[in-house]
């Protein structure tokens, strides 16, 4: 297996020429075009790929668990086999440091294990059987048998941040893969080159594995046609996407307006409110501002979960982190930014803030020499301000946060009560602030997916008891998460057996439990402990 | 408590007078309207309902799941107290006879104390654990914890069908009370006397077990403001809905224009297929068209699982089939409808077919002698004309039924493939029909939530592995339940707790399990058998 980019949109198991507009990968770091060009997919090559994924997914949602944890772990092989190619095009395409490329690498394969993992446990079947009761009064019970299956055809939409994890095979695949969904991918226009070296690593193993070929594609587009043409189709039956808010409400809005509405897990936009409570920043300011600003700075500041909102109560132990954090920032280097878009975003959501009469500039990191990269930014607002202007609230995706100055703890949690739903929600709290971060809680409960203590948000750990997600419009659907074994549910759906022969039974179902998961038999759980 | 009927209202611990326009409830067995009208409730009761609801809501959330457990078998026991009253109201409202109304009161009974064995046994929280392992290299993992929370507020709007089951204080009310949501029902136009008495059953059982006032709410009224205005409160935070296609869908559109938009779970339209497979019904011809038409007429025909299409093989097993169910239909009782509306509607519906130059009318029953009664039809068309006709394939709520003639097996199979989702699909088979079942199977499995083998669809078993669901339109969200204890999950969302210290972490995350509930711990699952 080469590292070889060609330019070419994967089918099934062929690769193909679009036919329309091409687009054209950017190297952020000099402004300049990298070569091939990806020519877009058409309506055709949309509606091919959806046919080869609805063809494959009675064959692919009955293989057994185990083959699909074979499966994963040959993408996860495949992947590794591309070697230093694929890391290299990656660099070229996101402007992202080597290191941090190859432990997106690392993530990924790690990520395609776990849910080998989980598929062999089985329990993500939530097998339940309510044995006959044929003797019961006044009615006797059928036998009533229940699994989870497999919800259809779905279509991936990359992130730009995570050109590895959270892209062709990152997350959202990986998941909808275990759960027996055929999935086609519509790689994201600022790494076609790492999203073709990825698809191809997909598609040898499917092969290798002799699944059906429609298991998976890959698709380019340089509109929304392709998107749209996707999430239309009457055979994808969910969708899985990061990006913006507009972006994913778009899905959104085109999934709810077919004949036949399907699920869209969009994850969009968080500005990750971090609270500084009373004896943590007193003890601590200066270690605090510095482990802030290294958290903002971190792949400049682009992450779903950069601490953009900062609350404290005004006093002189805010202002020793202020000062602590500006003076890091200060001195920390620009860095390129993903795309030139994402760079002028960053640009012009930080003038935004720079001209608003109510947030004043503490600090700006060094400019850069490249021509796409983001320098820091800090500034500084109070809780009537933010209250009084919503846009102060608005995510910038980027090194850029706000300090909110608030009166008392009952400020910060107005405040924090305006806010829209998050990803995440942090609180530095000593021993003497248990009562004060008691009161937040359940504030913070409902607006976010996950809550730290006395650490930073960004770092998502892949695990069984992660959420990457919460209430809108961090995502579209709060009640599920797209990183974590707990991912897999977005793609499953319950159906009940009731008086089935046993020869006909899916095998999760049979008397004998030939797969051994564990089940739930009449209320009482049985089998092997998950895990 | 008796069982008195007031016209009122109940908002938290209050009893309320609307100010709009009045409903009052008719005997459909008489035509006759029934004391008292009901004004309806305007924008400020729906505000003021919603508003009690969210300031209870971080207060019963946090209930302990023995708390919880507790109160709902309060409600069935207030729900009993109400005597032969509850049951004399709801004959009256509902047309429906005692026999019927007194198993299902059993069966509001019998879910609300499942759910409460579900509460005490804790596995619905899904509390995960993965620990911290500050040793790993490169980097050390957190401490993280995850469980379900209740999702906020609910709005339950009852079915005409099912007037205690489906209603107040039905499945949707009891799995969202159970998952900690507070719920504001819209009551049944077709019978507020008996939402107001099973809505003073929960009223009371709020008060006697301390429980905050917001934690229940019961609203009237006669247009759709009071339902649109509920679903569009931004303290409302999911919807429960049994009822039309247009009316589901109309709740859909409403939840998603919101500037939040909230999951709806409408359970909606479904036609409900059957199969008489070859062996079958050769074997048992006379003996399937008799149990197919008990459980057409059951009910008036007024169940969601109705089995309103019928597929089988032309020839002179389906003849023999034919003529026994149309001999039963034929001396059948006609029987009371729910409401003059749905009467209207059905008659509207059986004409439409009558007039449908692809349908013949095999039989229709006896007529009846009230102003409401149905009586039951049955009509014939074959394989490709309901290809053509997709009217052929709309539900008609009440006893009538399609059968379809197919020529061979594969046009079955083509046919079912072309229906829009189910909540059923019933094959009847004997051992000879296996391989036939077998090919059918996987089309049945995307298209219903629910697969009967030789049975009927009416009746639906309440227990752990029951689905009633299915893919759109039979219901707006495939990946759920409205029966069983599965839905419970519809009102939660996981939440992660990233080291927080132990004394802030809610009870089931907790290191010494205070709650005793069943954990995922490191991957392994810990504590007590579930049930």
């Amino acid at each position: 297996m080469t590292a070889e980019v060609t330019g070419l949109m994967l089918i099934g198991a062929a690769a193909v020429r679009g036919s329309r507009g091409a687009i054209c990968a950017v190297d952020p770091s000099s402004g300049e075009e990298l070569q091939p060009a990806f020519p877009g997919g058409s309506a055709d090559d949309v509606a091919r790929a959806c046919a080869l994924a609805w063809a494959a997914f009675d064959t692919y949602r009955e293989t057994a668990p185990e083959a699909r944890a074979r499966f994963l772990e040959a993408v996860a092989e495949a992947l590794l086999g591309l070697g230093d190619g694929l890391i290299g095009r990656a660099m070229a395409e996101s402007g992202l440091p080597r290191g941090r490329l190859e432990g997106e690498r690392g993530r990924t394969v790690g990520q395609l294990h776990l849910f080998a993992r989980l598929l062999r446990e089985g329990a993500f079947i939530e097998a339940r059987i309510d044995p006959a009761l044929p003797e019961r009064q006044p009615l006797p019970r059928a036998d009533l048998r229940q699994r989870h299956i497999a919800l259809g055809p779905v279509a991936v939409f990359g992130a730009s941040n995570f050109p590895l994890a959270f892209s062709v095979a990152g997350g959202d695949t990986a998941s909808a893969l275990a759960a027996g969904c055929p999935v086609v991918v519509k790689g994201h226009s600022a790494h076609p080159g790492t999203s073709e070296l990825v698809g191809r690593a997909v598609q040898q193993a499917v092969a290798a594995c002799g699944l059906p070929e429609g298991v998976f594609s890959l698709l380019f587009g340089s509109g929304s046609e392709v998107g749209i043409a996707l999430v239309t189709d009457p055979r994808i039956k969910a969708v899985g996407f990061t990006g913006s808010r507009r972006g994913g409400l778009a899905l959104v809005a085109a999934a709810q307006a077919r004949p036949e509405p399907i699920p869209v897990y969009a994850e969009m936009a968080s500005i990750n409110p971090v609270v500084l409570l009373p004896a943590a920043l007193a003890a601590r300011a200066e270690a605090l501002g510095r482990d802030f600003v290294g958290s903002l700075t971190l792949g400049a500041g682009q992450f779903c979960t950069n601490p953009g909102l900062v609350f404290a109560l005004a006093g002189s132990d805010l202002d020793r982190f202020v000062a602590a954090a500006a003076a890091v920032l200060q001195s920390s280097a620009a860095a390129t930014m993903l795309t030139p878009g994402i760079h002028a975003a960053y640009e012009a959501g930080v003038a935004h803030l720079e001209g608003n009469a109510h947030a004043r500039t503490l600090a700006r990191g060094g400019k850069g020499a490249g021509p796409h990269q983001g320098c820091a930014a800090l500034f500084m607002t109070d809780a009537a301000a933010l209250a009084a202007d919503p846009a102060l609230t608005e995510e910038v995706f980027g090194a850029a946060s706000l300090v909110v100055r608030c009166r008392d703890l009952d400020e910060v949690r107005a405040a924090i009560e305006q806010l829209e739903g998050q990803l995440t929600a942090t609180l530095h709290a000593d021993d003497a602030d248990q009562g004060a971060a008691r009161a937040l809680l359940p504030t913070l409960e409902r607006k976010a997916g996950r809550i730290l203590f006395n650490g930073w948000p960004t770092g998502v750990e892949v695990c069984d008891a992660m959420v990457h997600g919460g209430p809108f419009p961090a995502t579209s659907d709060s009640r599920t998460t797209s990183v974590g074994t707990l991912a897999i549910r977005r793609f499953l759906r319950p159906v009940c057996y009731q008086d089935v022969p046993d020869a006909l039974l899916p095998d999760a179902l049979k008397r004998a439990n030939p797969l051994g998961v564990p089940r739930r038999m009449d209320g009482a759980f049985q089998g092997a402990a998950p895990g």
